[in-house]
């Protein structure tokens, strides 16, 4: 499944070139001849889960626009392995364009390809586990709000693209009642209440809780979804219990400090979800690098 | 020493909210009254060096323009030392609006402060093994171009604040001859003679080289700087001694995978600075946390 | 329930004034003094429902920033009555700043006033209806995603105003599958498992359905609500027959061509929301006149 | 006659676009297949005349830009008359790609030939009424400044498009004393003079009177074209005797209050031009409707 | 009269800052400590007519939102005369933000009051001139639709500031026939009539001719107003006694080419206005130099 | 050597297009058919050095975009001579099309190749005197940063064009110490200190001295360059002699007040580079005239 991002990759692209002040790059400009035309690669220098393949047409329409033109080919879909050694971009046509647009490119695809590779490798652990316990599904995992300024739809599209899932992508287009809301509202049942009253009949209305009580108000409110934040695993099997003895059917969403060493002990039967926010905001990126003449 | 960036936090946080859909927040519509006022902490959950100071002019600012005012006070000045467990921010005002902007800072701080904390590791162990080795002065730490689109200014200046450096800022703003130049040109020389022709005359030439035969042609050709890339650290002595016997005096960067594990070694007399892409391209955020009523 | 928009006030004013060209409008500039001060009004030709009160902090913003401070105080509140011949809006200060911040306003609260305003119509409509068929509750009235571009928000905020609920406020914030879909998939139970599949966990499906047949297939493909598509009051009846008959206990949407003349037979035990496109798409302005010196 | 808008069509489906989260659309994603393509028509369900022909090209381009690339052919051309149950847009291509443009163009179209329908509706009755009085000319018809933000001029050519003539189209392009100037200046005589001391020389000076003496004084400040507000038929008809008794030849406007039920009393030999805010203000959008696989 | 602008000067300083990179500012960061305070004059080193005094207010609000708050009082009011050696704005604040600032009101004060001056100087040619030849009114000074992006609302406002008049500002707010669109329609009578059909009935119709066999087609066509392009003085006076015999009383335009050396020759009775593109297509800005600690 | 800058041509070409308000251009509409096409020539009316040969394609893309599809061949390369009587651009297509579009794309090359012609026309007085002198070596000729908003890259770019040189393009881009960083840090010496201490070790230090003292400190501190600023010959010469006694290797720069009159006297051996502020902000444009049918 792949979101389509084309308008975000042409802002993004730009963007960098106005912060690269391409057009007085003295360096490309005394060094390379106007017109000179070269063939160059982005190669991989570690292995990883690529994302990113649709900014081709956008950079392409950028180098034409600043009269540099370029083909540019990704080797790779969304999604695909990326093999350490292996090139992964190929560029065409004018020496000048293609120094000016692979830094922004390779910076942006190293970034979100490291999100995708992250959440791939939480999810093996994740299959790992789910296979020793005999499950039959397994969670879902999916990113948090911590996305940075202009990146919220390819962050999450990263993620997709590495196997994970979408949690809400904005304000508007999901419910879920924190700590801070409940003690805005009072209590549990006075928000579920309050936001039942007004949102879209469309959303289904998840809560945050932090202890047992406050998940059995949580599901006699009403609530669609309830999220444990910061349970131990331990914690989570008797909220689980819990859940199973009163008949809740909702999702079962584990947040809060879950990394990789720990997630597999979150992979448990019930557990509909588990979201992590540093899939997106602490990523290791892909170590990509730009050749000429390859 | 402190760049001031208040008009891109201000572009920044407004961006975040607009990916948020925050006027349409049903949770917070529904379970804080308008009006309700609030305090509210961040909180750290972790040690680091800090770096957003700035953004609290911005913040507040826009809390009044989408008519929700809070007070934002920023407890630290860019650079301090971030305590875990202790307040790094405080709000007072619209319970509505602190969770509307709580999230776009947060985000921005950790991201960061990330960057800050880094630097200033790196250079701890850079101060050690100076110490070790005698020398009086310490090898400058930049960061790279690799910074993401919408992220270059306040990158740059969170390593400053970590006790970094920067780099050029801009393609108009420094001159590096990098591998695919010299191809392109056909020799450093062509390359060098090429930019000193059309360049503004108040910016150094600075080359880069892969071995010591290039960077004897660097000399000849009269580089004001010389950068040492993907050099061991036995390789970047003896292109130490190889300037010393010819008399360069410019700079003398080294680049190319440096890391943590690395970084001592490449601490030398002669060296005068060392370039990370990794202070800002793989960023473990600064883990910080909102807490009503704190 | 009243959603802040006041960013979107500041970008509609601010454009209304670039399409009048403000800054040279050579009849204020040959009839009105610079620095003239005045008091005026705007007063209501016509009953209605009020929206746009939050515009009044942006209009006032803007004037100091064009160089003519007004001060604005709308007299009423999202959602109150609007008199015939009773004052809606107080001016004061320079007699240039009123000529050109009033126009924008007086538009933008006309026609947003006339969405309020045919909302609350409808609803007194649905009030009698339920009261005289002893319905307890009252099925909610919606808009559709008819709105013109640039006004979404405010649109929806407009029937929020009047007594509406928010239908969904963008593709990413809610599911309904449509005729058109349904084709694209193959059938409902294909684009019901598709979707299931990759969206957030936080949003119901509803499933738009023009026959009985369908709607069966709906209940039995899981579907969270079921949309009733041009269907005559007594098919409905059937539908909801069926409904109760397979203990479906999801929302029930009732959409297409219902007008005022009609929507009193939608109103039956059993119907959850009544969307109706024209209350956005086809708007009656609320009639508003300026007067100075009142 | 057709004034040409490609640009703003592109930012007002943008927009449009933008507003609906459109690379999120769960929907679609989940029972659209990439790379699936389909055939689709908007068809009428109500009769009117059409504006909205030259959005084509603007919805071709962004739906390449996009990524989901379709074919869409307008089948009429601005003025031409729409008839129920006929095709008025023909779409081909990628079926995601339908789905996400058309009903910004479907909401524009609507809209807009709403304008053009009732100003030609209006013609109507006032050809009616002129071929009755024997009258050679028809007074034009014209809408005011009564737009909203975003709309001033695909508004005015709406308009012009169900033969209706512009009326100034920013408050640089026109002069037009009101009641309000009068009362800043003093008198219709000083506000005329002030104006005629500063403006462009090509421009004309239009005054807006309320009753004969005002309108005397107008003719005697040489006045080069009048509006009759808010006059009933008899007065109106009182004015024009006044006219021809000064011998004064510029236009004459009647204005104020005006609709189908009473235009037709103010078709009258010396009238120059009608003009109507409910023509932009109060628009009952064309029913207009998407097929797929029609 | 003075139309305001201050939004623009907003948008132009702004865009001057982002060209400097002014928070990259490595001069002033490394000179000026943070928070240190100055007082600053821009003084006059030529004599002129003064345009920009409404830039203080933007400049001291985008100070305030960059964090270097500075007061800007400008000293002379538009349309005064500059002297050389006097002061024309005292500076009082942070230092750093007299030094990010004052450059671009610098620029923009030099470039706009040489279009003021340049206007002043022309009319004291020109008033000399009708006082010889004893005219009672002297004609209008305007300048043409030359003028740069960005520019076009400043221009003409400096050109008025230095006592010149307005053209049209913009193509929908005045109708000039030129010899291109006379070829286009066929013949003037083609044109005037073509665009009497369309243009709203508040402009006036305004031809261009070349000779005088156009200039008597143009009258009996119904122009309202006729430029003499390119005419010598002769050739005007035999075209002024034409329009008299002719009972021609509309505006009579003088233009092409015409610069300080000739204008005095073309002020003639019956003459309403000469234009000339250099007043705003090449102008030598007044000198005005920053001086810190006056 | 040729900055390209396309991307900013399209910004500014279609920034005029809305002053023009293009879209209501009633004399176009009115006098030119839809469809029509015609040829049509920019003719140089004077002689001079082009600058602008890029901005062809941005301005075909627009005309395309806004619906008038042209085909715009400029017939000179940047830096060629304009003579006067021969034609610069080739127009062919939509009649409508090519009024809309000439007349920003003349205003732009007229001001343009103002710049690149004073800067033609200064050097070769300075290549006169050289010769007469038998220096080997031109100094530089550059601009300074008093450039307009928005166009500091054309101009910069211009003046290339012109066989100038760039001086720094921002802030962030070079390093010049003025009087008030001077008064600001006390001394030249701790200016240059606390400036060695910040900026990117790629940028050279430029000191602008106003006597022979501050030469001195200058020399003392460091700097890589030197500035005389507001020099005589007599006063540059002895300041050269200064630098050779001192062996100051660094560039020297003469600026303040230097024109066409003065400009010969400068040209001597140890002059680096020449400043002229008013290459860029006393423009006498270069003129062209637009001819339908040529």
């Amino acid at each position: 499944m792949k979101p389509r991002l084309d308008t975000q990759w042409w802002s993004l692209i730009t963007r960098a070139l106005e912060e690269d002040a391409w057009e007085m790059d003295w360096t490309a400009l005394g060094s390379v001849r106007e017109g000179q035309a070269k063939r160059a690669e982005i190669v991989a220098k570690a292995d990883g889960v690529f994302y990113g393949a649709d900014m081709a047409g956008a950079a392409e329409y950028i180098s034409e626009e600043i009269g540099y033109p370029i083909e540019m080919k990704v080797l790779l879909k969304d999604g695909d392995l990326i093999k350490k050694g292996k090139p992964v971009v190929k560029f065409k046509g004018s020496a000048r364009g293609i120094l000016t647009i692979e830094r922004p490119c390779l910076n942006l695809m190293s970034y979100l390809s490291g999100m995708a590779t992250r959440t791939r490798d939480c999810l093996e652990i994740m299959r790992f586990a789910a296979k020793q316990r005999k499950m039959k599904t397994l969670p879902r995992l999916t990113p948090t709000r911590k996305t940075l300024p202009h990146y919220r739809d390819v962050a999450v599209s990263a993620v997709i693209a590495g196997g994970g899932h979408p949690h809400r992508t904005s304000l508007s287009g999901g419910i879920l009642i924190k700590e801070n809301h409940i003690r805005s509202a009072g209590s549990i049942t006075k928000a579920v209440d309050g936001i039942r009253n007004i949102a879209p009949h469309g959303l289904k209305i998840e809560v945050e809780v932090t202890h047992l009580t406050e998940a059995r108000e949580a599901i006699r409110s009403g609530a669609d979804a309830i999220m444990l934040d910061n349970f131990s695993p331990d914690e989570v099997k008797k909220a689980l219990e819990l859940f199973q003895s009163q008949a809740f059917t909702g999702a079962v969403e584990v947040s809060g400090g879950i990394h990789e060493g720990t997630i597999a002990d979150y992979v448990l039967p019930g557990v509909t979800l588990i979201s992590m926010g540093s899939l997106t905001h602490s990523v290791k990126a892909v170590d990509l690098s730009l050749l000429f003449d390859p």
